[in-house]
């Protein structure tokens, strides 16, 4: 659950541990907005994440922009081929 | 696989079929367009549907509009509370 100027970084952990994350991140530094970064199975965490965020914690936090992506992550031991995974990005903003 | 006026809806088959799917969609109709639906678990596999399609098939397509969104599902057999799913959908257009 890295975070660094306004990112929140989602992996497997689960949803309700980054949706405190991002509760947290916006009341501290009075940000206006925060982008969620996630890679292949956790991109469906993503999603949820930023829906209970709005839907049921900060009403006034808006989808401003989504994108999606693929990266190329190094062969994992044992395999000679370099893998594509897919990203996505999330950014919430405060009206 | 369904697949109606434009739009595929993705569900747990591998990513290949619905890539297919839309390569079919796209050349049969002539329509510039086409949208992924996709619910819970299935949103990991419509951004590998997406990605796949357009960095190796189609290169001239691009992500025109992504959305999520949370539908309330009926409650399973033996449990008596609705559940929550987070749903999105990629826009895809040819240029």
């Amino acid at each position: 659950m890295a975070e660094k100027s306004g990112i929140v970084f989602i992996g497997s952990k689960p949803p309700m541990n980054y949706v405190l994350a991002i509760i947290t991140s916006l009341s501290a530094s009075n940000a206006k907005d925060i982008t969620l970064k996630a890679r292949g199975r956790a991109i469906t965490t993503a999603v949820d994440v930023a829906e209970i965020t709005r839907n049921r914690f900060i009403k006034d936090l808006k989808v401003s922009n989504i994108s999606i992506g693929t990266e190329e992550m190094p062969a994992r031991e044992g395999e000679n081929r370099s893998r594509m995974v897919s990203t996505m990005e999330i950014k919430l903003t405060k009206e």
